[in-house]
């Protein structure tokens, strides 16, 4: 096994920590002798086999499957670094799957595939599906991952979530709601601009229209997605439809931002301070690009009343490991057959509420070591999935 | 998450001890904090990623996938169960992971396949392979393990070893060469029957052929395998050439233990005890079905000197946990790119050698619970993959 003293960057805190990696599997039942192994392994087992091939159902209480999420990934998208391949995507799914186990409780398994074609992808999940309860697609290129997606959850009968996507936009709109509260704005009426028509701009929108905005303009880097443009994939042109073509708005960032109330940045960039200072008074300034927001916390600050980022080094992080332990553990309570829309403003409503009467301009969004949040957040999910009538339990 | 007091077959030990399955994923890694955050995962990971995406070879030293390997099967041959599917097989493969930690150190992922097309098999494994450093093939059917294995050894660079047949191979050569050796037998000049042509049966004749057993006939259902007959599948002919057709051994069961030295069932069903009775003296004889070995110790004591079965409450069982686990860990500990045959017959000889001159009728192999099997076995398959030219350090 690996010694942590030789290594090629020993020395190094980051690369020292991810010696030998960061998950491992263990063995929750004893194994001390033939007794044991007799009721774990053959001819005990058996029993348990038989019963489950009489009732497929039984796979719930006697398998480590129902509490078990595949991280899948092509890595394609991985960070902010791109399509590195799966072998490099390895640490970010451990590291996903170590705060799967920390915050929701949920064993996740990195899946790091070696094929980058739609198909293929699709075809592989389902194969694998008996052995999981859920899948959390991560770090698969835009806009193959929203097929990829939509897809998936068709073909299988368990939860399937593109974490960002879903995880991003849960967390922002739970920021944005505290936000909105505190600078006493409704959704209706709020000026939203999102810079960004990738995995997580297109989530984040598709979520606010859900929760009630109306008036979004998003963008990508040709300028703001409207039907008069030529140039938009089929998601691109659905989400202009519903989104800058409402109410006439086109053009580029600055024309968006003159006025606007909220800008929310999800693409990597830097937005030019006088575009910034043409927002509207009390603006609400969602920088979200690692590790450089598209607005600096201290640029944003001359200009915005209310300031977040992804970052850890700044109040207000928006960060998807709010999201995705409660969701899944939340689903995974009740057996869900699926992630609904329902299940993701939920989560997003007891995000935001946790804040409470503590809402401030730096605290709109609980921090990721508040030991409240994944309760909260699964039990949230677990009862919109009822609601939805997705629970099987 | 399961209650363990609600279950449909509480009260019971074998499904009280299985509820929530046996497996579970923990994080080898703190997470207590910001920092331990920013370490594990963003931003700290990314340089990880990005050392990986320069050089693939650094995942021997910054990911759990040296470590780690899948234990993969379609559910068509699980245990004497045979075709009860994926979701029914879990259990077990559940077992076989906690086996491979408990007694290799090894991490290991159970995958149950929702496909029994050969070539969906192949190609879903591949596409998988990133994300482990071995492939154990498990409980899938013959003659399809055959080509999966074959062709998955072919195409990728990393161990694909098919248990039912390697392990019971090398646990089985290596009671026999204590049986031989206490017998006053060679290999060569010993007559050996082997009754079964599955996956067991094809790997044990091989394996023994390997380790110079030159009279050996192999038999399934419609008697000993040998050119005369039409009715063979190519793996089955290959193997006619080269065991009866040697010694022009044909006919049936009861026509080639007359006289025969060893028999192997791997087939279950019984042996006639007058069939038993015509062997030569001193005979060994190892039924390996389970839980129902094809000689019952009691009949072969009374016309054998050895006797070996498959089951924990007989002296002498012949279990693959004394060799899979110690292949695979000594295999990673060289980050070998295969296992070779050398390398089975290397554990074989590790495990016959820790008898020693403790040698006796009843112990001819050594228990489960030995802790120096395993080591053994690892120091003994690294140091062959070395002369074998497949170790990787």
């Amino acid at each position: 096994m690996a010694d942590p003293h030789a290594h090629p960057f020993a020395g190094d805190p980051v690369f020292d920590l991810h010696v030998g990696g960061k998950t491992a599997i263990r063995s929750t039942v004893p194994l001390a002798g033939r007794d044991d192994l007799s009721l774990a392994y053959t001819p005990g087992v058996a029993r348990v086999c038989e019963a489950i091939a009489a009732d497929p159902g039984l796979t719930r209480y006697y398998t480590w499957v129902p509490n078990t999420v595949a991280v899948v990934t092509d890595g394609t998208a991985v960070l902010g670094l791109g399509d590195i391949g799966p072998a490099a995507a390895m640490p970010v799914m451990e590291g996903k799957a170590v705060l799967f186990k920390q915050f929701g409780g949920v064993d996740a398994i990195p899946i790091c595939l070696d094929t980058t074609d739609v198909e293929e992808i699709i075809e592989t999940v389902v194969r694998l599906a008996p052995s999981f309860g859920g899948i959390n697609l991560e770090d698969i290129s835009a806009p193959r991952c929203f097929e990829i997606e939509r897809r998936l959850k068709d073909l299988l009968d368990i939860p399937v979530f593109h974490d960002d996507q879903h995880g991003t936009a849960v967390v922002a709109l739970a920021a944005l709601k505290n936000a909105l509260r505190l600078t006493g704005r409704g959704a209706e009426g709020t000026r939203v601009v999102i810079s960004g028509a990738g995995a997580a701009g297109v989530a984040v929108a598709r979520i606010l229209l859900e929760a009630g905005v109306s008036d979004l303009a998003v963008l990508d880097r040709q300028g703001v997605l409207n039907s008069e443009r030529h140039d938009l994939t089929p998601v691109k042109r659905a989400l202009a439809g519903d989104t800058a073509d409402r109410f006439g708005r086109r053009g580029s960032l600055a024309d968006v931002m003159a006025g606007a109330d909220v800008y929310i940045g999800v693409s990597g960039g830097t937005v030019p301070e006088g575009v910034v200072a043409s927002m509207a008074p009390e603006a609400i300034i969602f920088g979200l690009a690692n590790p450089n927001p598209e607005v600096h916390p201290e640029v944003a600050h001359r200009h915005a009343r209310v300031v977040a980022t992804g970052r850890s080094d700044f109040p207000n992080q928006i960060n998807n490991v709010l999201a995705f332990p409660g969701i899944f553990r939340g689903a995974f309570d009740v057996h869900a057959t699926a992630i609904t829309e329902g299940m993701k403003v939920a989560a997003a409503d007891a995000l935001a509420a946790l804040v409470g009467d503590d809402l401030h301009e730096d605290y709109i969004i609980p921090s990721p070591f508040d030991e409240r949040v994944a309760p909260a957040v699964s039990s949230a999910v677990s009862g919109a999935a009822r609601r939805d009538g997705v629970a099987r339990a």
